[in-house]
């Protein structure tokens, strides 16, 4: 049996290996179906939002890590802070390197914890961070 | 008695009032010590460093709202996504316009709410917001 904590760890570690992997599928059972990207300069995305910008991401290449900074469970709640790296290279083009925070929110949802709000703080890096 | 959503509201206006008005330590006693401040672009902010960038605003006029969009408590626990409109008006200088999303963890600290995690989404405006 899986800590509360453990249970987090491993939908981060699926989302970020999915993302990778184009398995968008995957990517939007993590979530909750009134989840909310909060984004610099963006109106919040929806659910349907996230699903049509994978779609426009067909033949894009992604890299990057995730390294969680804190986790805090509130019972059938958390918080997580971490830092993220990413390298998309569109089909022929020169990559684009951002870096920066996530302040997530999971919920536990029918015994399972999935993403609910998440603020994404990442900016355009020169160089690879 | 108030609920806790009306103490945090309480919290978040008197956060707004005490920063235009320059009240920097009514501010600095509404977050707790192990605050932690992330915006894009920049390392997370400690209480010490607000502290200093407060410093730093001498003679700046501040203008601005936030709207709350949505508060859940979570035991002693709440997270808050707002809308915030802030204009910056150097001493004899030209206004500089900022809008966007806040989102804003909350803990329940020998009874009173106080800002714990706060990720701040706003980006610079061309026009006021």
């Amino acid at each position: 049996m899986l800590s509360d904590e453990q249970q987090i760890r491993g939908v981060i570690a699926t989302w970020m290996r999915a993302t990778l992997q184009g398995d968008h599928q995957t990517v939007l059972d993590l979530m909750t179906e009134d989840v909310l990207f909060l984004t610099p300069g963006n109106e919040p995305m929806h659910k349907a939002d996230f699903a049509a910008a994978q779609s426009s991401m067909q033949g894009v290449a992604l890299g990057g890590t995730s390294e969680i900074e804190e986790i805090e469970i509130l019972s059938d709640w958390a918080y997580v802070r971490s830092r993220l790296r990413i390298t998309v290279t569109p089909p022929g083009g020169t990559s684009i390197h951002r870096a920066g925070r996530t302040l997530t929110i999971f919920k536990k949802d029918a015994g399972r914890w999935r993403l609910h709000r998440d603020a994404n703080l990442l900016t355009r890096q020169s160089t690879e961070p």
